[in-house]
């Protein structure tokens, strides 16, 4: 299987569907075009969270915003699976993912180099470098259902490398009181969803011990912490651990985003009540 | 072949391909993932309308509003297609439309209770309860190409059930003259569709013996009751039979929704002139 | 292979595939249903950038305006593919790319018209006529996975036809300094996308020489030509070959046509300097 994903919106992804037929008759499974346009961090956020649903496969990502200029485009083995991506930080937190998910750890991960060639294009390396990548690794390297990675060293067309750019999502600040009790947390918001849900990096596991049943937002007033949207009236603001394993601002049947004033990137402190 | 619709928009559908992937190897076929958002109403309406075009499958469908709550989660045979969804109201519809399809009748229909165990989230079912529902329907009660009603009981994950929400489409109030000619319908806007034509729940036949060439909406001045849009000048409004089997308020090259002034669930007078 | 295009946006499209798949297991692949809203002209720039990369093919495209007419409908065999379309200008432009790309030259174009019968509705012929017609050319016309031309003509529901629509692209006119070098081309906008970048129908040979580093759109001041977005600030335009193989007008970051006042259809004048 290659799974396609991009910040290109709806026009140009055939280009890169086209270009991977030519040379493969893997399945080709679309996870989003509609990725955060330009931003790399966020959009990993994403492919973090959507890929390591998938069984092993090889990931082609592009959100690009140097293309064109001298960076790197990278193929990434991560346990069975492998993504194909610019060497923009892009690719290491799925790859992460996907290697936990293989059961081999976050740590199983080769990363190889794209030697490019002249690409027919200076903006749409999605198909003139990406998508043929993909379908490289996909006929030349994969066995038994899974990417092989004795053989991707082999393929002429990579070379192994150590030097790439990391991207790690921050890790939130926990207060907790004397009897280890969490207070407060002081933690960013990494992604608002298409809902509106702003999903912020504090860990679901830390409100476990569900000793606490309110919370506030940036010093706001307090807002119930609770299960389900259904928990609350619609329109009523919320705060709940997501799908993502992470607690959300939200709003029931509304958009927590712009309820609590919250955008990607903004740091969030939860107090607990 | 296993379908896939939802109110998810972009981001979240993948997971729901790649946990299917993970158990099945049958085809996915993306029906929309812009159903009305948290509208299990106006959602029923589009998969009665899309869902009866396939061939036998399973059709997982999500507008869940009530995620998390407990309402059930349910699979129907509707025919030789089957079709995963909450139990909202949102899939007895199309499965009606799907079972007259099959030429058994539209009450050829059994529902069973998905026993959910312990969803991995409260807020993402169609991850962590309806891709792997469809997906095991798939596998283990699908025989020569159709659903097979007979081992569908036989799912531990199933129960067989006769409590459901059901939710049916208003029918229009039809005023006759004398000699039986339609004089007026009081009706009520099923949809209004991404072109902005406004859909009716009044079906063409009722116009069907094309005595009437003018038709008023709500009173206001009359429009031509036509057959294609290209009848009227773009921009002027016009009223016609859709490919739904229902009458339109549209505009050509336009929206007719603004330009009649109707949104979904409003009433629509018809008189004909 | 059958490739689904249109302007139907999200809803309707699942009625082409679910209507395919009831004759054919040809996979199914979606270029794009978000193609220029009845704007046939705009449509057949994309589709003849996009359909050209993929491999042999029966392509169903519809942006269709004039659905419900007497307008017909035409299968177009070009190389070794396919294009079913109505018969309004949307099909050639991509056929000749496609006839190209199989090495036969830009003329090896058959057209046939398809023999509608009596399509269940009048508006929405994707679902009536062209996704049957794509399936039955797919079906009755491929062999060796390439469309056959020869068995073509022996559908009974396929006509040869000489009469047909036909849709060039302006050529702009290029002004040249005695010793042969461009000084300024009179050219016109082909579409803005949806990264807002206005593509204008100026090839990109014309600037082979690098002669140049500055250009003037429409007498504004003069902006850089340059090989790549990151060569200029965020925020900032640009003239750059795109990967349509045309000069584009975009800024590093945003939205070229609004930066330089720019909408499909609209007259450049290019100064280089």
């Amino acid at each position: 299987m290659i799974t396609l994903a991009s910040d290109f919106g709806s026009l140009y992804p055939a280009a890169m569907r086209g270009v991977v037929r030519r040379t493969s008759d893997a399945e080709l499974v679309d996870v989003s075009h509609d990725l955060p346009r330009g931003d790399p961090r966020a959009a990993a956020f994403w492919l973090r969270f959507v890929l390591s649903e998938f069984p092993p496969a090889v990931h082609c990502a592009v959100v690009d915003p140097g293309v064109g200029t001298d960076r790197a485009a990278i193929v990434v083995r991560a346990g069975d699976h492998a993504i194909v991506a610019p060497d923009n930080g892009l690719a290491l937190p799925p790859a992460r993912a996907l290697a936990a998910a293989t059961g081999t750890g976050p740590n199983d991960i080769d990363v190889f180099e794209i030697n490019e060639g002249d690409p027919a294009s200076t903006t749409f390396h999605g198909r003139d470098v990406f998508a043929p990548a993909a379908a490289r690794v996909r006929e030349n390297a994969w066995t038994d259902g899974t990417v092989d990675g004795d053989r991707l060293p082999t393929l002429g067309s990579l070379t192994a490398t150590e030097d790439r750019v990391d991207l790690r999502f921050p890790e939130p600040l926990i207060e907790r009181a004397p009897d280890g009790a969490v207070d407060a947390i002081n933690g960013e918001v990494l992604a608002v969803d298409g809902f509106g849900n702003a999903i912020t990096n504090v860990p679901g596991d830390v409100v476990d011990d569900r000793s606490h049943d309110r919370v506030r937002v940036n010093d706001a007033g307090p807002v119930p912490l609770v299960e389900t949207f259904a928990a609350v009236p619609p329109g009523d603001r919320l705060v709940m651990l997501g799908s993502h394993g992470f607690l959300e601002c939200d709003v029931n049947d509304g958009r927590g985003a712009e309820a609590f004033g919250l955008a990607a990137g903004d740091p969030v402190r939860l107090v607990f009540e």
